[in-house]
């Protein structure tokens, strides 16, 4: 069996019962068909973590009581994970990434890396100087159309970039959560203060770098609480000055009523336009200076 | 371990390399993640099929060189598979489907189940008087607004139905595709002189029953070849009677020039009327006599 | 003053309080800046049309009893009228027709021209043995994108035309509306008993005919009344072969509930389809076989 | 004749040959079928002003020269204007504005009123004690679903406002424009450096406030100039602190290449959200917290 085709060992911390993004994070190594489960912690209580090993095909004695526990023995074996992955709350994600990165083992971590400019810091060199990979999930710049808008820009396709308008808002905590389903999304302890800004404006950010190809250079940003009672800002309007000199705005929200998921960008250069709404992942649109609108579709139609 | 946590022994006939169908069961199998693949004719090639097998980690001595060797070797084993999947073309639907009926074992068919009313019929009572499942993939009943579709139509949510349109009209063959990719879809001999009416009209079919839950009663229908040397019919329109009185339209086309997926569905009702596009499969539209139009979105908006 | 500059002196017959069409006549008379609206009867009581006629700034004298009456008289006129709009219910049509090119003032009618082909071959006749026009008000071919439309197809833009679909099918009708506001549209004695083949379907066909340049030649309908104890059809789905073989359906309804105007056409080629709205009738959609899809949009971006 | 019923004598400064702008005015008044256009300055050559008022049935003697002469010759008129309307470009609005103001005559003026704010207040002052009106053509507060949107948001139909996104980015000078037609746009001695803020960004802001009932209390600016060469600023990004507390980013560009028009806007409130987008202008999207989407519509759908 070749090296590529053997499936990778991979352990998880998190996603016990109900944990969404978790379950995520599974099917998508289903699909991939590139990973074997082998180990994990996936809950704080032992009997829940034991139950959802089980459930998951994952052996008895590698149901950890603890990520420490598990990244020292997962070291340890022979046949011990080459990679982990982190579905935990925010607060969390220092202390477990550095943790399976200082027992040499990979990390795939949930965005956001951490609430804390150091602490990321500190893991991105922990991971370099060890040559792991130190990986977040920023998933949407796996689309299709994300993929080729990212192409489009780098070949010039619409000419110099001018003007970036990204934003991910999305109604899910226009009222309160506090205390409910994701709730911890909302508690300044766990997900930091600035909410939003980590909880959704990282994808925004991250979008707007993979399909630019380009960096923020200066902000200025306007961080609101609209929700009563609220603890972190659900709400972020900043401008970007980037890297090439383009302009632009980022809108993350929490609090846009109404709005389902709400990741979009658009970019301008001097040629074209191109818009991506993750409402609509498999079309891009590219608009042409003085010419045609156009709407770009993933792949074939043949298959039915 | 319970049995509904256990997975379900499946075999599969079809599906070597570049068939596209058969990785869509796969996929589907390990999201799903109740399925556990351990038999197959992959190729008509012993060796081709071998292969497959291997990637696929079926062991070699289940990797068989015909369907009849499959289908009396599995069901001799005591772990023999519990339900084949068939992903062939039509024309061998049929005896594929027969011999693994015969045997004992459940199957799950590639639409159409067979170009012949005389050989579905037949297939049909042989599963009937065995207790056994014979499905076929009309998958996207699967979508979530498919099926909130049909609870809102049984539920009296748009009054008594009047008026179906349904359509599934691609450009997948608008131009010469004999003799390339997929081109047993327009060999008579493979797909049936019917051509589109196998091909997409099934789902267009399909669908019109599972959302409105009514049959066809009788139809009036026109059949034609647009692309020049085509053996098979690959446009078709039909008028439709249903079984509640209601009228309606049925056209499947695969020479709808330009058109992506082209998966369609409206149902007008004496209160309201639906439209379920499968380009935006997560929305449903719902109109409201003399009142607002309403989007439908999936689920909630939370996960990000 | 040049003969195109001077204004067309015209009249109208119908069009008294409440009647929407005769508005839409006159307001885009006078977007055209074109015509000047000297005469008419615009209701069969005197009172009300001499009212009618003093607020639309007609002359007391010209304000006329009767259409007969009114057709002499500004036949014997110096400064009579050139041309008259006819914008009353269906049954009028022709004898009101008939009577101006009698007297030979060309004629703007509202469509249906007649609900009879007899009548409709004789006004056709009349006009042509004395040379005066009689024009329908399909006024959606006015739009630019419809023109594009059509000039594209003329110019082969999109290959040889393979098939057609065009619908206007409406919810206005899709509760009882007898009695109330345009009630007329629905009794046979004066809309017709085919009633939706002449209330809408007339636009669906005329679509079709100028935009594809193609003839109906042959024609397998189905005619239905969707709303109990209406008496004129609703509901019309017709099959059609062109006159260069192409097929086609034409669906017209006011009975399609919750729908807004619903006109709408798809013109599929050998090389593309085109397709257009009248809910979105500033943009036209081309769909290259194998290419991108083309949003085309009138006009530029400039004013503000 | 009722005072209502009588024509407005009205005139006009601006709108010789290829004036865009002066021709929308010139359709408004005919659509309305208010307004008498009986006297103006169509160009600064006397003769090309003469030839326009010939074509537009002005009278010879009431084509003026200039507007300080048209001022104060209509003024003593028994049967002069009794309002102008302004429509040429944006550095000579203030005195002509000015001079019909003093002369005691209503003044409708294009947008922006000044480039200049001790300009607009003395306009707005001499408006104000002279008891006149003095009104800016924002025009696309008329369309229904704006008034529709504005009626709901004071109604409580969305809630308290929390955010606004405003937008007018349109493409038309995403090239360059200096020199050719509306060059005047981009030429900062006549449209004022700010550039794009006047020219587009006027009707951002005048649509929210119009929307929202909301004054902006606060702003943070971002001026950019996109296109080489250009002096004037096409690009303008806006963080708006609105009176209530609410928050917002209006942006205006006239550089967003490849869009349309590109005037929209979203406005989110504690229970509901609501959008408006100029290219869809017959439609308002209102989103429920928690609830569906509903799309309205403008007026019933019964003509046809």
């Amino acid at each position: 069996m070749t090296k590529t085709e053997r499936k990778v060992r991979i352990g998880m911390v998190g996603g016990g019962p109900g944990a969404g993004i978790a379950e995520s994070h599974r099917i998508g190594m289903r699909i991939d068909d590139r990973f074997a489960l082998v180990a994990g912690v996936f809950s704080r209580s032992p009997e829940n973590s034991r139950k959802t090993a089980d459930r998951l095909g994952v052996a008895p004695e590698r149901s950890y009581a603890s990520f420490e526990e598990m990244a020292s023995a997962e070291a340890a074996r022979a046949d011990g994970i080459e990679v982990v992955t982190i579905v935990t709350p925010t607060d969390s994600h220092f202390p477990i990434a550095k943790a399976f990165l200082q027992a040499g083992i990979h990390v795939v971590c949930e965005k956001p890396l951490t609430d804390n400019l150091d602490h990321a810091v500190e893991l991105d060199r922990l991971a370099r100087d060890r040559g792991l990979i130190l990986a977040l999930t920023h998933n949407y710049s796996g689309y299709a159309m994300v993929r080729h808008a990212a192409a489009l820009v780098r070949d010039g396709g619409i000419g110099s970039v001018r003007i970036v308008q990204v934003e991910h808002a999305s109604g899910w905590a226009a009222g309160p959560v506090e205390g409910r389903w994701a709730g911890w999304r909302t508690d300044p302890a766990v997900a930091g203060k600035a909410g939003v800004v980590f909880d959704l404006g990282t994808h925004a950010h991250h979008l707007l770098r993979f399909v630019t190809g380009l960096e923020v250079a200066e902000v200025s940003a306007e961080l609101a609480t609209c929700v009563e009672d609220r603890e972190v800002f659900d709400d972020a309007h900043v401008q970007l000055r980037l890297t090439n000199g383009a302009r632009g705005q980022l809108w993350a929200s929490m609090a846009a009523t109404g709005q389902e998921h709400g990741l979009r960008i658009r970019v301008f250069g001097s040629e074209a336009s191109l818009e991506w709404r993750h409402e609509d992942p498999h079309h891009l649109v590219v608009r042409h200076h003085g010419g045609p609108v156009e709407v770009l579709a993933q792949g074939h139609a043949g298959l039915s």
